[in-house]
């Protein structure tokens, strides 16, 4: 069932120590087959190097195991609500990558300063607010779902894929899990750059908005440029 | 005697520079038996890619060599007092890792900013008062496990495996050797990410108690339900 | 056509990431042919793992391609400007390395503050002004070289052989494309080490202009005695 | 002739891209017979993976080649003064560090806050004041030197084997080659953690006078009881 989904999902867990986004266990892929509704997921607490596609995990939207023997990751029911949620996404990242958790620790969303967050995130990268008792201790991973759905009330989630939880860490998000662990490693590495230019100039200001505008459609929608027409030559 | 136990020491003690916790000799990882009240240590100054089993000093309680032809660890005395001290724990890694050694040297606990702290400890991890000059011209390895001892006389060691020495660099512990080695590692990385969240906000409040709660619980004592239920698969 | 000047191209495009200048694609390198006015420059989007010297795109000063299937990186409209004017280089290196960026994202130049950057770069290195919106909405990428060269009115290219676009990333040049290369790698450490010294303390002051003029001219010039009269040995 | 400190010298030059200190070929190792008085060094500008003992250059005290059909290190006045001054050193390392770097560049010296710089460096590592123009465009290596030596004036060089160089970067020293090299280390990696403590704490104090002498002299002098009786194992 779902093969091929399974083989990308383990994939893209196996990379994240490539990337340098995880230590031990701290991170976790899915991957979502829209036709289907079923969710691939990294099993919880298994070492990267040891995962194989049939350790993944398959659930339907109600977080019901269709397939596999492991436990989900602990962190499944946030991955679930962000799928009923954002109707275009296929894959999702979970780490605690160290620069972008430093801003999830600081409570602060991430200013677009460059063209390099620009080039994938229209905007700021948003931080959550911090989550109330009655939602810690009641179902609180889908919880921490909920209150990243009402952090894109207003902003597409198309548009900025990836946001900071409040005293957690960050959530990336893509077409499929490859480009949700794609977006994972630029958030870290915005998230490093902003830093340093905060320290730097306290009192930095965002980058232009037609220069924001610039990059991102320069490389997205309809007018983009960048790249090869068909894609990369592979 | 002793021969798996000096074979995970021996391990651990390899696996610190693997994780960028040491340079040079700066570090030594040690084990207990409690059943025959033994102690396994590194012997001092001796290179990580040399170690092997064979040279791992075992000594009881009182600090008397029962085998092994090396000097153990200058830093043995520390280890004694702590597994004189703190009954649950079967494993302790002292080094100089950069960033808890910052700290050290800043005399500053690191506050539970995050959930990865919380995670693995159930709050601030604690440093130690400064060392009297008594201290330091007596007894001064027993005395710097004593001045642990005493920063912990509020503080649950099993909830809180580790600890900065003031003016010196940490320590970690846990329920064996490799376990040390995983909370040592741990200790490094949140140190790491609660500096730059204090620079990035000067004014950072801890986490909320109820975001600590949930974390430590959900993966340690009776109601934790991260991982495999039969632990890892292997 | 130009074959020796492809395969350096194509080699200083894949040594990027082996000096850390790169995330996935977020750099390019170009050469320059002087006697035939034609530049080689990397294609868009492609991994530098994949590269190969046959998929470098030729060019001539009007941007016409006169040799290559692939599109042009993005930003060969301002390798284009620099070549035309800028008339010593023939190499130039833009990146997104993270220390430089940080820089370019603050928008200051980096002051010369030891004689690591001395022995590379007379004197400050600068970052450009903000670009206007009619500049950012017109012909961007060749704006963007305009910009460049502005900021060189009173610096001479050849003596500060780097910039940095402001809320961008950095451009370095070089007579060819490996010294570019050299460059880029040196402007990224300078970066990293003026940002530290600026937090570490705050007043600093640039060097002194004597130990800059030593520096940079006992490396460059007639009287430079740096090195192997003949060059390296090889 | 001096074939074994031919072979050593290399060595040691060869392992400073291993330990992170150099970027390109911005370092330089000597070491020096006290019997014939004959001092080997790196030749300038030549890449570490290409050096080989035969390129070593030998000299005299007077900066005398005696053998060896290269150029010396342009830094080789800076050794020769050193070698004069400093009646027990056998080896100097000279690198652009970073972290080191930084601390010279911001032209202070690296305070002792804690046992990982007392168990090397007797203190402060000091940085010279900066050097003046007639020192500049006189004989600048030597004068380097010899405001090296100035320093040192009232700091035991045995005791503080290193110094940062005011706007450059540092030296460090020991009683041969690879002892120079192991200091170097020590320097990059104490420069690191002070700056960092300096950032976390603006109002940091050097570590107690007692908690020094202790950590120095567990590990030098006649009452030293670190590493084991006979040196390492081997």
């Amino acid at each position: 069932m779902l093969e091929q989904l399974k083989e990308q999902v383990c994939r893209a867990n196996a990379e994240l120590p490539k990337y340098g986004l995880v230590t031990f266990t701290w991170g976790n892929v899915s991957g979502f087959d829209r036709a289907s509704q079923l969710m691939v997921i990294k099993p919880s607490g298994v070492p990267y190097e040891e995962l194989k596609p049939e350790h993944m995990v398959v659930l339907d939207l109600n977080g019901r195991v269709v397939e596999g023997t492991l436990r989900p990751s602990s962190d499944t029911p946030t991955h679930l609500v962000l799928y009923r949620s954002f109707s275009n996404i296929g894959g999702i990242v979970h780490t605690h990558s160290p620069w972008a958790t430093v801003w999830s620790q600081a409570g602060q969303g991430i200013p677009a300063l460059g063209t390099t967050q620009a080039d994938y995130f229209y905007g700021t990268i948003p931080c959550t607010r911090q989550m109330t008792e009655a939602e810690i201790n009641g179902a609180y991973e889908a919880e921490t779902g909920n209150v990243i759905v009402e952090t894109f009330s207003k902003v597409n989630p198309d548009q900025v894929p990836g946001v900071l939880v409040n005293s957690h860490a960050p959530f990336a998000w893509g077409k499929d899990a490859m480009d949700a662990l794609h977006n994972a490693v630029v958030l870290e590495e915005v998230a490093k750059m902003a830093y340093h230019t905060c320290q730097l100039k306290a009192e930095v200001q965002p980058m232009s908005q037609p220069l924001l505008d610039k990059h991102y459609l320069r490389k997205h929608g309809a007018n983009a440029y960048y790249g090869q027409p068909g894609g990369d030559i592979k």
